[in-house]
């Protein structure tokens, strides 16, 4: 038994796909048409854990995503220093696709309980990413932090329309797990849990069932459930610029240099009112065409919006209060953001509906000058507003990237 | 855009499957090791509608799950029978991987509501399984139903330990969406409840992240949220006496005859305790060992289960009170049952831990002389109920497949 490893067995859903290199994804679709793009990488593949930034935010969007906040409850500094370094070296190892210690399920003692909880045993790597963000209640007075907390870091305003659950909001440390299968995910945030018991509990996590992002030129561009393809216009990877401009951290304490600000809204969306709208006014709210994505005016999904085009009797055909036109940098002054949603259902709402919608996710250099104007923007004026509900929100700092020897938040405590 | 359909496109997840045939998931690791064995077929393929037995029992079963129980809330059976004519078109052509209805996301007029949501517009059918199931209190008097009962159709009893929320059990219809991309499964499920408004309401819904049952002698065995393989002696799609023994109604109404009995049961998973027990009690618990799945006494997964070997004094290596020697057919009189579980997590507790464990979905011919007797064992006598709560529940008349032209129901309503 002990000879059994992560590395050493591909199985299940891995052996389904471990076999798909980026020459094995390109075809010809029966209808003549050239298929979309490859999806890039191995999905079963590990995504390197250390590096200048922290893995998760420009890596291309892993098809599923388990989000947690933790609140801590030990008041130990020292404790939870000590907790960060296990947790970054168990993370180092489950995303090399190993288990999260050293004897793992089944090679240690008999007697004590595993090191890890098994459920991964048979599962590749998947491209795991986990990203740690710190909050603002972080900084009380409890360990010390108050003089380091980030000014960008603020409590997020009230924003029109929210009817947040504190349930579902704040915490003192995120973790985003992405992966390419959910039970992979899944199973790195128990194990962070379980490591964490006794200093930190779960004040609420989130599971996104599919990706609504692109992060990366490579992937085609997904649907949120509202049928429409989203984020067309999304930073990318491949645009280092941008990402300068809009996303890493340059200013501020220096352990937030090369790092990034998340922010996570849980938006239900009301899709059995949706679904009630018709097609040409749902394309007027979003700004684009459903099928095709493109922008109202233009005709294929990356043609640049043109916010200036009018059509019979002058009236914009990108309305007013049309979603792209108010998210658009050329309505906020330049500013843009990075985004990594993924689409939710967690059961029904007691009214006779599902309850589902989009656990927004994005990272921004800046959420004063970035997130929350655009979605001060969006909520005064977006006519989509009227099918959405904000019910959980979130606000981290996450650091930069670890050089080897570093653990997650060696700069913060050090 | 009207040229748009989910046939014509092949895109975003199903990119990087659709290529994935029986050959290329073989292979020989790198220890030396052969592969295991190949999923089986194409991820993304469509599974046919139509048939004996309805698809979504036997099926190989697919990677994720949908499941929702609906209340009706017409009083005029007529509008009920025909929902159910609608649904049945609806299904058959989204489980060919086409939109839910003629026109679809994009394709109808502009000035209405599109006939499909359209967030599965870029995905191939993706195995994708709807099984219809009808539930006791559709018996009632408001259909002219109740001489229609199959006597099988009981109530569940209380068991043991029990502890059942309303709002996650019971309910007039149920429909198991299981696919391999979980937007379909979720996409399917939705747009049934959007043909049915004003006809029925979602009760609860349930989202499966991952399997832990196979169905078929061609895949794998899962792990559950212990760490697990779950379901190694499951009845299997290759097995046709099995099935006809355990799974194929033949009495009862006429309507049922081919048809089965679905339980459905959310079980929580206390795993933050479960994690902090020694590997020994865990298998001690389970009946098998945690890396192989071997049954205690044996060296292999799939060697049989002898519940009377002896270890040191005497002692039964497969203790009296592990699960699988409870919920074994030489200790139920012959009772087997064909499981197709799914893992699931929603969310945190309120009280610092994951609300997470396994979505156990069952079929059986006669759930009283099966799932019933086998649950009462189960829950007084497991072990494992330390670490499990029941919190869901629901019983449910799975008719037989549908012949070319028949619709869901019209059996039970004509």
């Amino acid at each position: 038994m002990s000879g059994l490893s992560r590395r050493g067995v591909l199985g299940l859903a891995g052996a389904g796909v471990a076999a798909v290199g980026i020459g094995a994804a390109a075809g010809v679709l029966a209808s003549g048409e050239p298929a979309p793009a490859p999806r890039g990488p191995d999905p079963s593949a590990p995504v390197p854990f250390r590096g200048q930034h922290q893995a998760g935010i420009i890596t291309p969007a892993q098809d599923r995503m388990h989000f947690v906040a933790f609140d801590v409850t030990t008041r130990d500094r020292g404790a939870l220093v000590e907790l960060l370094r296990e947790w970054t070296a168990a993370a180092e190892r489950m995303t090399a696709g190993r288990e999260a210690a050293e004897g793992g399920a089944v090679g240690g003692s008999r007697q004590a309980p595993p090191a890890d909880t098994g459920e991964a045993l048979d599962l590749p790597a998947s491209a795991l990413t986990l990203t740690i963000g710190f909050g603002p209640s972080l900084f009380d007075d409890r360990f010390g932090l108050a003089d380091r907390r980030p000014e960008a870091l603020v409590d997020l305003p009230h924003f029109r329309g929210d009817d947040l659950d504190a349930k579902r909001g704040g915490g003192d440390i995120c973790v985003q797990a992405c992966a390419n299968d959910p039970q992979v995910a899944v199973h790195a945030i128990r194990n962070l849990a379980r490591i964490g018991f006794g200093k930190v509990a779960v004040r609420w996590s989130q599971l996104g069932f599919g990706r609504t992002s692109s992060t990366s030129t490579a992937q085609a561009t997904p649907r949120n459930l509202f049928g429409f393809k989203d984020g067309t216009n999304n930073l990318k990877a491949e645009d280092p610029a941008a990402l300068a401009e809009h996303v890493w951290v340059t200013e501020g304490p220096r352990w937030m240099v090369g790092g990034t600000y998340l922010v996570a809204r849980r938006i239900r969306m009301h899709i059995e009112i949706w679904d009630r709208t018709s097609l040409a006014e749902q394309e007027d709210i979003v700004g684009r065409a459903k099928g095709s994505g493109a922008p109202l005016g233009q005709t294929a999904e990356f043609d640049p919006v043109d916010l200036h085009v009018r059509g019979a009797g002058g009236v914009p055909l990108i309305p007013d209060d049309s979603h792209i036109r108010l998210a658009s940098a050329e309505s906020l002054g330049g500013a843009r953001i990075l985004r990594r949603g993924y689409n939710f259902t967690d059961g029904s709402d007691g009214l006779g509906h599902l309850d589902a919608g989009l656990f927004f996710v994005c990272f921004n250099r800046d959420s004063r000058k970035q997130f929350i104007p655009m979605q001060q923007a969006l909520s005064a004026h977006d006519r989509m507003m009227e099918y959405l509900e904000h019910t959980g929100s979130g606000h981290f700092a996450c650091p930069p990237g670890l050089a080897e020897g570093r653990f997650w938040g060696d700069d913060l405590f050090g």
